[in-house]
């Protein structure tokens, strides 16, 4: 008799994700150590559901294919008994046989508010504990509720196609860390909560849920509360599978547009430089645009020449809005004698005849 | 005294649209009948707040603008008495000097469910009434509230960017009748439901609520007062504006990848048949790919391309669904010796060596 089905479901989700662990490794010399011993994957691992079926897939699967297994608890220290919590769970780790297991503790500040710095903090410690037993991958839980969440938490910001892209199947460090472009795995994100409750149950796996996952204090946790049952109360119980396939495609083209205004970048620049070069930061940093040209590009495309151009010129891209970006846009479609635009960053866009040129002032 | 913001906002929206009206009937010659009378502008009026709001800046704005302005109201014969409160509208439009005022009957089907077959039915009239008039326009009341549902109800097919773009401002006949590309015209995409309601009241214009409007047995109205609301606890008051936001930019890149998908089918020929070409309804409809160029594409651009082709070869583009489509493009990216893909309207995809054969068998 095989595994319960959330169980084989939660292992081949995790197998498959380290084939391509392997494959990525090989193709890169990364992850194969020179010390001889197999290449050492991570699980991030809170105790919740998620994770711990997560870390018991990864220590049934990882052997198999000749990988070792070891797995990471945060303590974010905002809770008291946080660290007992943490102690508990990387015991809960060793009792998968997983090793590595270990526990860190972060101090969590305040920049874009708590779950923000909670995020930047979790990330900065796992990039550190990769790094130091030199990690080929880290795994992460999230699932694909967590991917519907997070599309409603982009359409929240109505900043488009990009942010409507939740959580990506591979990634970098959202630490910001070098060396690591595809450290980040996350193999449940085609796999419900339902799912991984399941497997732990049937696997008698002791797990716990976070606090902050029902604080309402938290918008996630209304998104997850509140907003996604009242869309699947009006809209069919389809809603979280919709969301996570319009996070896929939207991916998908906000990768292919992106392209493009890259490619378009340089054919628009009037000036002759090479699109994508590192901006000189000096008094001519900045671009000067063939008007002609850029109005014959689709605005979709336009809008992200841009604001690839704002950005190189020294706009702090997190300052710079939809709103910036459609004045300086009406300079190219809608000219009609403007002033100058001032921009964050003291970058200034005008149009002067049949260019528009964008830079510090 | 000038009038009151919220008239002032509807009349602003409206004379904005009106000009564009003017603009494209002066540049297509159409609009201006050869009668020698100012071109006639319509509009579709439920009798609610948003549709009485557009009929009343439509009575004012157009005859300062050189143009006649008309209304119609659908009897959708759904409801009993419904032919009276059709009656009722026509006398309220014909209090604001709207010329022609008049009822319209339909009959309700049954395709696509209750309210896809009410759309249809009315939009069949509308489009009747305007060739009847030879209008240059029929402008509907929809708000940047009727936006945000569109956008929610377009997430939850989970079908891409295309289906979270919501409702054109300017778009031709939805009831599929020709010569009339940009018929319809929403001025109200940007104006808020609680400014069309303020309009009506200080103007002292009486409304009904629409009953399918507050009918928990639709799926809009379930959207409207149980999904808006809660995802704006949620997430704050702003979504209904992210929301629109949304449909604009997802817009834009729709287009922008369409026109790609367009270029690059030619490219991608390698039958070097013209790409947008009439298919030939014979035995040699469908195409040949090359599948290393198609392999090339972004796969949002590839994924457009396999659509286009495969509808063009005679699939019906309402059967063929994202499921599909992943299918072919698995020939492309991840041919392991699969057999030919059946595909809805007898159309089959195979691989062929190093091509990729999409036609009817």
């Amino acid at each position: 008799m095989g595994p319960h089905p959330a169980v084989a479901a939660i292992r081949l989700a995790v197998r498959r994700t380290l084939q391509e662990v392997l494959r990525d490794a090989g193709a890169s010399g990364h992850g194969r150590p020179e010390d001889g011993r197999p290449p050492l994957v991570l699980v991030a691992c809170s105790g919740g559901a998620d994770s711990m079926a997560l870390a018991s897939a990864l220590a049934f699967e990882a052997p198999r294919l000749g990988l070792r297994a070891g797995g990471v608890t945060v303590d974010h220290g905002l809770q008291a008994g946080s660290g007992d919590r943490a102690r508990e769970v990387v015991s809960r780790l060793e009792a998968l046989s997983l090793a590595p297991a270990e526990a860190v503790a972060v101090t969590v500040g305040r920049a874009g508010g708590p779950e923000a710095a909670a995020r930047t903090a979790r990330y900065a410690a796992l990039d550190e504990a990769a790094e130091r037993h030199g990690a080929a991958a880290v795994l992460l839980g999230h699932t694909r509720d967590d991917q519907a969440e997070t599309v409603l938490l982009g359409l929240a910001r109505g900043s488009g196609t990009r942010s409507l892209s939740g959580m990506a199947a591979v990634s970098g460090s959202p630490a910001g860390r070098s060396g690591a472009g595809h450290r980040y795995r996350r193999p449940f994100l085609a796999v419900d909560r339902q799912t991984t409750r399941k497997a732990c149950m049937v696997q008698s796996l002791p797990v716990w849920d976070d606090p902050h996952n029902t604080d309402p204090a938290f918008t996630r946790s209304r998104v997850r509360h509140d907003a996604l049952p009242a869309l699947e109360k009006a809209l069919g119980k389809g809603v979280v599978e919709a969301l996570a396939r319009t996070a896929q495609l939207s991916r998908d083209d906000a990768d292919a547009l992106d392209a493009w205004a890259a490619d378009a970048e340089s054919s628009v620049r009037a000036d002759g430089s090479a699109a994508g070069s590192v901006a000189d930061v000096t008094d001519d940093s900045g671009a000067v645009l063939d008007v002609a040209r850029l109005h014959a590009l689709p605005s979709a495309v336009r809008r992200r020449v841009l604001r690839r151009v704002t950005v190189a010129a020294g706009s702090p891209a997190g300052s710079l809005f939809a709103r910036h970006i459609e004045e300086i846009d009406r300079l190219v479609t809608d000219w009609h004698g403007q002033r100058a635009i001032n921009l964050p960053g003291r970058v200034a866009a005008r149009r002067q005849g049949g260019t528009l040129v964008i830079r510090q002032v």
